[in-house]
């Protein structure tokens, strides 16, 4: 029942604090056979790394990750896959002097009443650097759904940076600029609103969006193992996610059944209002999520907290950190969701490995969004 | 593994379909000697039922729970509380015209692909009927938080229909109409609405709000077990639900660091941005979540769908069906909120029985919302 | 995590006390469209069926199962699979002079100490009438195995009664006798002594085999998920197992490495003291092991107990109970091998579908035993 | 459903082969401030490391654990604790001629019919090797157990080597020589046995007894949680283990009710037939269990097997191997009822935290072994 594992078939144990000496996970689930080496991980934990640009904590890891088991002559095995990433540059003591304070909008005042203590240097196991590990855990899941699972594939963009909303005219632009944005066009209005965020010591929150696309029809499950269940917990366990919209989110409360339900015909489906789940089953359409993140309370700016005797302080946060912790979760977004749908690949060939329907497959036709 | 239990030390696996025989689960994991019988249930069952008033399904059950085990003498002993409840009024016939076609918006078409068949009689287990056996264990759950859990406390309303928003200034008035709406005066506003949806053979959506109060800070865990993380797939998993807020939800993208972080003073929290949940932990304060459900797909309005060999059809549904699903999604969401935090009590409580933090508990504050 | 669920992928989860009003199951996990009807499960649930003979509790059930959900027009659904059996001959207040006695070798003791209370009506959840539910379970395993997986067998025998070793010289003569025996000549001997057990009050041990044949190489996993780790917890699981032996057993510890070791040879495996299994994974050969399971306490011969107030008193039991236990676990064997490998044969496919090995199956040869 | 994963609430997740870089473990769910460093772990570790005398492997491992995460200045944190033990001294070579072998009672066939191929190098993943890692988890349980659950501890020793049965009249001088035999007088005995089976290049099985002693009544379950179905799949889940026994074992097939049920006066327990474990529940007596390891089959007499075309081949193991893996076993086996105990302590205390019986907890009694 571990807390810190995620996914049934296809599972991953993290563990590893921010500035304890490493970080990493046991990956356990993983069928035999699948071409892997350390190369294919690194991809992605790149696209995550800390101090990329000026607009990301200048923190300065290597991430290299280390397979230490699992894997034989460049391909898996079908045990175990642990994952080893040192911390390299922790500089704890940076931390020393916040040691008493719980900071606002922090996990310090809840973890010292769930634990009893803390560990105050950089947020411990509350710290967004646990999230490299996912991104290497989800790396395997990318390369596995590509290659076994008829070419399922994951991208994520950012859709909202403040109150300034973005479209994905150029889904390969995306990994061209420290943003994560699909509109190139658009990047020196980030560039200028980051820099100014800086300057001014406050931070933003963001939105990103998440799609996988060639998603057969038919993952996921009626009831709590419903794809859109467990979709809405993997994004909401990536730090400082608020909230999770699968197709048209929050704007269904206004909508007419007329409008929503995305007709079918021979040809295809008319609409994607659904976003690829309905009855928490994909429907082969494009699955298409949004996550928003709020923006870290790590600031310059001093707020109001207490110490860990109750006494009001004032707390202004010198470490190295993100204005905008959301552009950073564009990969740990796409991460999670490329975990999840070879979870239910598993899961649903465990128990449906007879079944083939003579209903024809639809065409996905397009995404409403 | 199982796909249809919610809950880990305090789970329920839930069984059957909205046209057999019955509707039940088995409730593992309750504490012994919590005082309990059927009419603990019916209460929370009767504000679910269908057939309440004109705005719900005209369906005619009498949801009578029978408690087969795990009470002795008027007690929980410890051991499973299995719950059955026997459907009375199914009318398996009015399907008989739907038996080939696979209905836009519904879960016929992924059932089809899923499991190579589907039982076409109400949706079987892709029914908001099964949201009687969830209301059920959830009764349980918040007898449980009430009496040994020093009061939590779980209430839900309707917080918006259609574009009508609508606030909660009178949380007592919730039970006293048809909508779950906190707002009395606001009531004819939407009959009216409903009366004109009907009449038209449309639906509308809905967006409900759910708050836990007096929750102890400390509930959670920081990473997959994150106490937001369990309640986005919670609140997920009901039917017809399309996105999960926590807090200030979406509207945290524009928000700056500054704006919220939640300050804290030796008198308390001085907002509730978080919405009661910093780090995957609660703070102690309240627990606030929002949900939006589709308008549902059942309508006289007619549709383009395809039947089993792939045919364009044109389909009406006149069955009995909600014009807003998510208005029977209030209680709904009240006891899946509850199950949670009793599954986390427990959780907790089997990890941290040792812990006291010698700081001290602040008082909640004001909600943000 | 529930604790009253056995299965990983095929799940049951049970229900209900020996003396309350029903007991039951959900089982979930099954795969859709195995034809299945109740009369699939009646006939192993009348092999263990008390009051069968005057060798097992007079105790007069129907053991009908009622299948509540997960099977429509004949075939399952892919969803649970509830079955309830209502309780008929409960007679409670037989135990009503015991309600503050503590019996010997009962589980009033230690239910005290765990739950506080206990039901003092026939053990309640600690009866074997918890076993219909297991065996009702598993007929749908034992079919999905026989008809998917390629012809799996399962059967059981009393292979010791006290001190009376018995062979199985005919496999097929097992259910032509109250005892499971498949040595026919021995039945004479079996029926004197346990006649003269029930006239002096007093109860004996059993030793049950229990063996499936057919079982492809490759079921099973390295370390915590092994076959032979979960068969012995399956057998262990049954009311009155005190002892679980695969292959050889505790005949091993007296063995050379040079005697053990099952010899391959292209034509075949030369020997079978493995049971079946090595390294945790099925080896194709028969999978072979033994449960010994105690006496049962519940005599008419006087012993010494204490009551809830922990003084000494004298206990004698007089309701209706089986001189020998073990006899009746011998279907209950047979499920729980069933379940298992149903259970291992899903979760193998959900990770290895991809998987084929080049080199031949080898010929099972003769079991050692 | 992790298949590397043991333990509930207190989970084990262990990876790594016997011949790649590193064998670890994940501990999820240990309580939070317990005191523990490194060498904690290194006190069991060095018992049951190889190389310790000429009867054990000539491998040459330091078994250096390093804990990587979930401790914080000398105290457990609450969150995952991660233990890394490299590899020192593989010596992949020894197996190089091997490669395409299959070698007559090693896990070779299955894995390869199981994963479509396999790490011929010393087993992988099925190598005794792996129970290091078990050690390491278990000595946290123990500690904890110690010092945080009223002093429960836990001892075994071997207790058949062969054919020659050994007592246990000098407990602690399991330490003080290679066999972990508790009875001095006989260490001459097994040496001379030993030095004997090396010679002629072959091996032996042993049995291991194991006792946990000062366990509270109460710990385990009813039905698939029962604390000696769990105890029978921790101990089997050893490698090599063919036979599980709990208190009287399989001589409880030979006894009469009144000679097994353990009697109870207000004195206490009069016997302790059950092994502390009725009803899958403690009794508060030693819980004492048997274990039966095969010989090992890496022995130097040639055996028949076939290569991974299904040729014959003549097999002779000439790696560094144990003549006895029983004897490395013992730490093994009590680092499982370590583990065992620990978990059903969080999970006992999370069902059960507001029990307390009235009834007067019995004292032990004698064991009847």
């Amino acid at each position: 029942m571990s807390e810190n594992t995620f996914g049934k078939l296809f599972a991953c144990t993290s563990f590893g604090e921010s500035h304890g000496s490493a970080i990493g996970c046991v990956v356990d689930g993983c069928p035999p056979n699948l071409e892997l080496s350390e190369a294919d991980l690194e991809r992605d934990l790149a696209r995550r790394r800390p101090g990329r640009s000026r607009y990301t904590s200048q923190r300065r890891e290597t991430d290299q990750p280390r397979i230490l088991s699992g894997v034989f002559e460049g391909r898996t095995t079908g045990t175990p896959i642990a994952i080893l990433i040192e911390n390299v540059d922790q500089r704890s003591r940076d931390y020393e002097k916040v040691r008493s304070h719980l900071r606002p909008g922090h996990a310090d005042y809840v973890y010292l009443h769930k634990y009893g203590h803390r560990d105050h240097r950089g947020g411990g196991r509350a710290s967004a650097r646990e999230t490299a590990v996912r991104v290497a855990a989800g790396a395997i899941a990318r390369k596995y759904l590509s290659e076994c699972c008829g070419g399922i594939r994951i991208s994520a963009w950012l859709s909202q940076l403040g109150s300034t909303q973005l479209g994905c005219p150029q889904p390969l632009a995306v990994d061209d600029n420290p943003f994560f944005c699909a509109d190139p066009e658009r990047v020196p209005e980030l560039e200028e609103q980051l820099q100014s965020l800086i300057k001014a010591g406050d931070s933003v929150g963001a939105e990103v969006t998440v799609v996988a696309r060639a998603v057969p029809p038919g993952l996921g499950a009626p009831l709590y193992g419903r794809l859109d269940a467990e979709l809405a917990a993997a994004l909401m366990s990536i730090n400082a996610a608020k909230a999770v919209a699968i197709g048209d989110g929050f704007e269904v409360v206004a909508q007419r059944g007329s409008q929503h339900r995305d007709e079918m015909t021979p040809e295809g489906f008319c609409s994607n209002h659904a976003g690829g789940i309905v009855g928490g089953i994909s429907t082969g359409q494009d699955i298409v999520a949004r996550v928003a993140f709020k923006p870290t309370s790590s600031i310059r700016l001093p707020g109001r907290g207490i110490d860990v005797d109750g006494n009001a302080v004032e707390v202004v946060t010198t470490g190295r950190h993100d204005p905008c912790v959301g552009l950073r979760a564009v990969p740990v977004a796409e991460a999670m969701l490329a975990h999840l749908l070879m979870d239910h690949w598993l899961r649903h060939r465990a128990q449906n490995a007879e079944v083939s329907s003579s209903t024809p497959q639809l065409p996905a036709g397009e995404s409403s969004r």
